[in-house]
């Protein structure tokens, strides 16, 4: 059968943070994004290589946790048969007008309830003359301070049932998963689905708790291994709460740092990029929960946090963190 | 119109030498790349986490230069569409019997002469014992040894009329330009084409002897731009020729290093796996004869030989590159 | 009072092996090593970079642990200074004559039983048309394979009594206090001790056994970070147990890869080479015991090995390391 | 004979620049140095893990060039012990009050010219609550933005008679040659001396124009050699001159980038003091003629300015670099 690459690429993600002012500082002051818009409780903030207009939407609110994801499709053709399909499922909202950065989308939700975009008319960023590049094959100037953030590389939410969203994301999106840890009673742990070439753009893993709807993380993608370490330095001199890493992964082989932003949400920053899958058949890598419980790849456990903690929190999440920290739970 | 991505990327090389145990320990010794065939006159080695068998074909011969290029098709149908396109340009050769590595594959030339093949079925590499890598996520063990060639990235042709090969991979084999250099008579320098999201797969520069089918390089892709730095040391070490770099290109921003193995094809090491280019509309980068003349991304200016050395040599190479190094052409 | 600085630097070890052939592949196969003598149970290995004869001297014998530990002087008179002080110690073992790679020499041993050489006169390494480097200034060539281990960089003894070893050092062996772990109840964890600009040599932590003459780690030095991830991937695809890192050190900030080579010693990668002290008047940087359980500079806490394990093994030292690994001791 | 090493490090040095607030604005904000004291027409910099307090005194001025340079003694014995030795050449000046960040100094000025400062006496620098590092074995906070320049590495003086420059820093000065340039006349291209370990503090170059007092460079030591690599691109992207590098010497295998600051003066970032020499007897490292014309490490031939393009300016010093790029000189 034919192949169709339908997905472009994870283009933006909408956070909320009840912590505006601190997340914003962390967003520009220290992973050196640019604000392009302001609109009510909403900061539009944009990576310097990002040719699209914004990466991430801040959102003020009561709480943390994921807003909309915004994903570009390859084409008009290949966004009509991805919106047929979803409508298919009944998960479908309709149409919505031209919005910041992007033109008429289509908007869904996944098995789980995030809720999500898709769209093809973009707006294409274009410097200005404080923010042009001296080479031309860049979006803008590489601003040179603090995590310099590249680009936008993946997200992953968390779900009350892995088995349905990924299923969503492998029959109703059109994606193909790259790797996946199955659970001995025939579930999964977690599931990685890629557009294209790179290794992957979409993660979902379990939600403990059993809540809808949650968020896990997001990477950015610096260039390089010695980026993410650097990274680690600024963060852990600016008080940001380093949660993981910097490691290696065994999934995926990510070279990864997590943190949480002042806001609660972990970001990640991955070198994953780097990573291709030229293979247009390539066969999903399965890892089962024994191989998981070995830990990353140069034999770290994972940190116990990084199954407790999502946003928005629930109840007594801060309490619940701790004590897994502190291996009572 | 809809998008198609019909190549999924470039496979294989055959590579002449008049120098082969020379070339052999090259490839080998220092690029970690491990023999699994040896047919006639012919060794087929492979980088350490390609997923097909081979990677390089390497023939003793009395001359160096390029051989057959093969190119993995994103599907059978991908293969037939590209197929038909071929036949009807009058370049198609014909169909050809499973070999090496490789299914039924259909072989071509461009228009420049150079000899190529389009495939669709492949041989999947399994490693064995001693092969078999810690992590079940890459194709083989990691050597730990030279420069640890990870997996090919482009070759680079030199063309009579790279106006008329650029229209050929543009038209008839569906890839897309990303940058090229236009020459102020309306001419080509160069053009870089990608297959999906990787920054480039194919490229043609100027052949300035007007001869056919010769070639330019073939870049095998590391893991970091340190990878790169360190296999300078171990050229300079081992006595490999060292041309240029590490540096930065401007164009494409790749960090590379160009050497000639002993049999004198130009080799590079380039760090252009990281470059993704994920906007399905993005717009060729175009670059002026007066904005190339600026030389690299950090002010280097181009070697001289990098535009007179190709293989097969023409009459008096040799002493051309010395020329052109001396600043005497 | 003027200042002299006696010591030059950490110049061999030998270590005991009861798999002498595993551990020589792990230092000659994976570290890159040269084995320039063998001498009844013993093999004599050089790093890459080291301008005097040897590095290691690998033993093979029924335990593992540190034998004696060589300490080149900055010269003649210092020599005579150093051997007079340790004389008035009590700790002297006397002269011994000339061996391999080094001159006349001065025995004696730490308050913990540890067996060391002080001395001047040595063999300087003279590279061989196999191992002539393209650079005339470095000590041979640049093995580009494996770890590439470029020359050692400290000693980490394990002591019954702390205190009493560091006073040892400081006003006997004239060297200088860079860091220090001081305890709640006066006495210390550990102390880092330096012998001019490079910002440690020898280090001594607490045996919490109480036994004496043990061995925490010995250190190699390679050129930067990358080398180290590089490094654990090398031990990941080869077996070789990765007790801790790579990760960063709050107390020296000592960027670090801790494994067990097969014979069951700690061995240390780390980038500490970079860090100097330039200040002559340098004040020690004492940690408090609440801050080192803070853990490293980026948050992760201490592996419980770090504390438990140690060579030559105490009795059931297995099973102490795994109670230590399970969190149940 | 007992050796001393009576000199501990380069400490600081004073920059002219006709450009005051452009070259403000590069060590400021691009290579993220703090300053500390503005008086008259100088601004007091400081790097970020220096434990004095300042680094460069830069000078408002009519020119560019070089004003005092600062060496630390490693004692006040030591300090007494040059002292007598430059009074006895006749090249002293006098002692001098104590000033910004050193005590009691004594004033003198090398065989060339240049003006320099010996000291004990310092200034510890003190970090205030904005700057506290996160560490408390660093001076001040990781600045995390541009070239985030760690501390001062060496100096690098033109001299119309390097010979009689070496001379006085071998014998009166008390340092050691590590590596040297000899002419095929018997006369020095350059020569590099180190203090104590690291490899080289002060190097003198030939000065082609026979002025005297003159500069070549001062190198500032970032962390790694991916620091350099980051630190072009700043460049690049902030339209500073970027002359030579990235790039390997062959001498000293410094990995090197050499700028011109705004005001002319030339700013290398240099991965040095990653290099020791631990050997207290170590030759000197002599290079010939046409040893050094085969170029750097990798191959590339030095760039021509680098022996043309010295501070303060000499007549035509501008036309004379042009006609040095182009081939014409």
């Amino acid at each position: 059968m034919d192949q169709h690459y339908d997905l472009a690429h994870l283009s933006s993600v909408e956070l909320f943070t009840p912590k505006f002012e601190e997340s914003l500082w962390f967003f520009k002051d220290l992973l050196a994004m640019r604000e392009v818009a302001r609109i009510g409780d909403s900061a539009y903030l944009r990576c310097w290589d990002e040719y699209e207009l914004y990466t991430i939407k801040l959102t003020a609110s009561h709480t943390n946790g994921v807003g909309r994801t915004l994903y570009r499709a390859a084409s008009q053709e290949a966004l009509e048969r991805r919106v047929a399909a979803i409508e298919a499922t009944g998960l479908g909202h309709g149409w919505r007008d031209p919005e910041v950065g992007v033109g008429r989308s289509y908007e869904f939700e996944d098995p789980d309830g995030h809720l999500m975009v898709i769209y093809f008319d973009t707006e294409r960023y274009v410097a200005d003359d404080e923010d042009r590049p001296a080479l031309k094959n860049q979006a803008s100037a590489f601003p040179g301070r603090g995590v310099n953030a590249r680009r936008l590389d993946h997200i992953n939410y968390l779900a009350a049932d892995v088995t349905a969203n990924g299923k969503f994301w492998a029959e109703v999106m059109g994606s193909r998963e790259s790797e996946t840890v199955r659970l001995d009673d025939g579930g999964y742990g977690a599931r990685w689905f890629r557009f294209l070439q790179k290794s992957y753009d979409v993660v979902y893993s379990n939600d403990w708790t059993g809540a809808r709807g949650r968020f896990h993380h997001l990477a950015f993608s610096p260039d390089t291994r010695e980026d993410i370490l650097k990274a680690a330095d600024i963060f852990l001199e600016n008080g940001v709460y380093i949660e993981y890493g910097p490691y290696k992964h065994a999934i995926n082989q990510t070279f990864f740092l997590y943190v949480w932003e002042p806001g609660g949400n972990r970001i990640e920053f991955a070198n994953a990029g780097a990573r291709l899958i030229l293979d247009p058949e390539s066969p999903t890598v399965i890892w089962s929960e024994a191989e998981r419980a070995k830990g990353q790849a140069w034999g770290m456990k994972t940190v116990a946090t990084f199954h407790t903690h999502g946003t928005p929190y629930v109840e007594n999440q801060e309490e619940i963190d701790r004590l897994a920290l502190e291996g009572k739970l």
